[in-house]
């Protein structure tokens, strides 16, 4: 029996002794550096670095391979998080049970901190070690998914609709879209990472991809179930915070049981992308399964 | 005799039909897409890119292999404009004598565009066209340059110093620390980038890393005393802020007319570093004249 919470301890040390080793490039007295370590080391659930290790168990590759990749994502996440909680975007003062970077630290601070882990994030990246030019034109091709997802066709045009949908309602189409760019892009790209690291076959690629859209978007739904009926001593943050800002969400938009059913749906669709892969894709099938009943 | 005015002119027009073909990618009636081609095509004089394509002309190359790279340059000096704008940082309300990005879009458009922008930086230094898996190193390493010159340990952590000396007065020793790492580590890049493109030698890279360190010190000390004596019409931007800020400087720390020979003591530093070059470095030599007599 595969043990999803064994699993996820494991590759979260890794990924954080990875985080860890790249901060440690720095002067550790700055505050630049302290507001980056404040924001990546607040206990994260690592979600995207664990896909992109799962994704290349799961075609067969070495997940340690993945790792600086792994790692890029999760800082890229993290500086998206900062940039979002800032007092001009959603003006958020607690994530994960602490107060936000700029709170902690201050408003230019937070801008920059985010900046410089963005760019810490394509540093990760190109830093890798590298065997031969096969290896270099993988890395590009790394770097390419990750910046596409990352950038204006994908998380951050996600968060302007976001912001744009302040106030309005939205319907479901709308609402999907948003998901689909402001987090489904950086969760895809997490897993197509993996698997290309690990030298995937186009067709796994797109099954990966199929898991990818569906467990993305299950993420988002839990996350507005959770935003209604979650516990906020075990989530770090409050509940009710969606309806109180008049925020277009499932449970709003197709009601609350609905967006229960809809959840399961994906997780479902997302296991049978699954169908074709062995047993190294367990990780995967667990973790799509935890997206929904997770409690934070 | 070598025209500069011809060089320059030609070289943006190459560099901004670069950026345009950037911006294509994306959806034109974005509010993300306008106010990152708002700021990106807002005049700027190009001085990074121009300089990468000029080292890789120097050390023998073709400067438009280095293309990719100098519009990555630019798009990341931009951001970098954007960011620093902001209320919580320098709070300019023109730039180039236009408003700034804040201002014509607003705070968190500003910040999405910046972001979104440096994501863009790395996008196109991923995307170039390979050929060989040699030049994938290549570009690895070109990525590696550009991502540490930019991040905290180089132009960001020189903004932190920046905000940090302002109301305190900073010694010479100060001043220029923060100057090398606020604009000296992307300028350094820019040269050192062109020049690895172009397959140059160490020594090579070593000499044009002296000749930036110098240019890019000379250039700031040339901004400096534009706003103290600068024409507000030609610059598009107000002159005596520096002084109304309190802001340390080379006038206000060594004097204008020490800061006039410094300057030039620089540049000829500059071009002594070129000395065993041929007539290909011919541009570079004229941009370091023109550096500290410029207008703008």
């Amino acid at each position: 029996m595969f043990e999803l919470k064994k699993y996820i301890d494991a590759k979260s040390r890794i990924i954080n002794r990875g985080l860890e080793k790249m901060l440690h490039q720095f002067h550790q007295g700055d505050t630049l550096t302290q507001a980056m370590r404040y924001s990546l080391m607040a206990g994260g659930k690592r979600i995207r670095p664990i896909l992109c290790l799962a994704a290349a168990e799961a075609v067969g590759g070495k997940p340690e391979d993945a790792l600086n990749a792994a790692c890029a994502l999760e800082i890229i996440h993290t500086y998206s998080l900062i940039h979002d909680d800032l007092p001009a975007m959603d003006d958020d003062k607690l994530r994960r049970g602490k107060p936000t970077c700029h709170i902690a630290f201050d408003e230019a601070t937070a801008i920059l901190a985010g900046d410089a882990l963005l760019t810490l994030a394509f540093e990760t990246l190109a830093s890798v070690s590298i065997e031969n030019g096969d290896q270099a034109v993988k890395w590009l091709q790394v770097i390419q998914i990750i910046a596409a997802a990352a950038g204006s066709r994908g998380m951050i045009q996600g968060q302007m609709l976001d912001m744009a949908a302040e106030g309005h309602n939205l319907n479901i189409n709308e609402l999907e879209s948003m998901h689909a760019l402001k987090t489904g892009a950086l969760i895809e790209a997490s897993l197509r990472c993996g698997a290309v690291i690990a030298g995937s076959s186009e067709v796994q690629i797109n099954f990966l991809n199929t898991y990818a859209r569906n467990i993305g978007l299950a993420f988002q739904v839990a996350d507005d179930i959770l935003n209604v009926e979650g516990n906020p001593a075990l989530m770090g943050k409050a509940v009710g915070t969606d309806k109180l800002h008049e925020k277009s969400t499932y449970p709003s938009v197709i009601g609350l049981e609905t967006s229960k059913q809809f959840a399961q749906k994906l997780v479902r669709q997302a296991l049978q992308a699954l169908e074709t892969f062995d047993s190294k894709a367990e990780p995967l099938r667990a973790i799509a399964t935890y997206v929904i009943e997770r409690k934070r």
